[in-house]
């Protein structure tokens, strides 16, 4: 069916707003066929040349999980020491990840060198490939929060010391490291927001040429 | 409204499967409100830190838009001519753009020096603002397709000429050149596929560790 319904676009949009990064979640156990379901979603995404560049890591075992959360905490530490004042102290108030909980946890990977759409479209623009992975990762964002799903994205992470930990293929680059669960609260206002981090612009900056 | 039906749940299936990049574009105009509407989405994506990196040039003008175009004749040449054989014949019969008809086209950058969100998230993986920008495409891309809008992302562009073309800010990069209009087919089939340059693949790559 490719005609959409004022309804389903209204729905379209409340989702859009609901959808939040999620960094407090429950412990309990996500079913693996709804992990799956958000999966999939990955085979709906757009990909440069059909390249379908993305690489997907389940980080479930306890030692992948501590090396992932090590890297996390060391990351974060180096970030405040970059603040100063009462930005520090805010900074270091701030929960940004839900790594501790989340019981599932993707490292999701761009094959930057893989053959797959033989290069089409990413010659002037390789980042294209990675660009690619990023938006199948915003579709699965949105299945996830149709089933009611939190997702958090951490970018607080040395990717280097992540593929060694593990044991990425060489020339995979790490594009994001998903939480994913049951969210403990819902909201349609940004966590940064209500901490009074960074509040969302009211304007949206358009030029034209 | 944060519990979505399952009814939604479907409908939004189908808005994935049916979202395709469209290069087959009719010249009809597209309202200014909807464009508008289209554009509202990315008040609504994720970004690393709130910082909203996110800055948007409607290519309005004969003079921006033939330089755009003649940008991507030049790129498309070029790329063509990494090709030989059989895949040469066959990219060169590729429709890779729609840039000749759409109606409306957008050059979105990201502000790479932008001072909102102070920083955050981005310090380890700066590259997180140009895919907050890529995240806030795909739903826009979302929203268009769900008023039966086509959009299409060209990537074969040298992005220094287009900077320069367009009189681009100091800091910003390219991070994609949208068309955006009346498609002239609407198929859940990629071009690409059906032309015989590469096949969506069957199945995901997913390790655990």
């Amino acid at each position: 069916m490719e005609h959409f319904s004022t309804d389903f676009r209204a729905g379209l949009h409340d989702l859009m707003r609901w959808r939040r990064d999620v960094r407090h979640f429950a412990t309990d156990p996500v079913d693996e066929a709804l992990v799956t379901q958000c999966l999939d979603t990955f085979h709906l995404a757009p990909s440069v040349g059909l390249s379908e560049p993305w690489r997907i890591i389940r980080v479930a075992s306890d030692t992948a999980r501590h090396a992932a959360l090590e890297n996390f905490k060391a990351a974060n530490a180096d970030a405040l020491a970059g603040y100063s004042g009462d930005q520090a102290a805010l900074y270091a108030s701030l929960k940004l990840s839900g790594m501790q909980d989340a019981p599932e946890q993707l490292a999701i990977y761009c094959d930057d060198g893989t053959e797959k759409g033989h290069g089409l479209g990413a010659g002037t623009m390789p980042e294209m490939r990675r660009y690619s992975v990023v938006g199948a990762i915003n579709l699965m964002w949105l299945t996830a929060r149709a089933h009611g799903l939190g997702l958090g994205w951490v970018s607080v992470l040395d990717p280097d010391r992540l593929n060694r930990d593990l044991d990425v293929p060489e020339g995979w680059s790490l594009v994001a490291y998903l939480c994913m669960g049951w969210p403990r609260v819902n909201t349609v206002t940004p966590e940064l927001e209500t901490q009074g981090w960074e509040a969302r612009a009211s304007h949206l900056h358009v030029e034209r040429r």
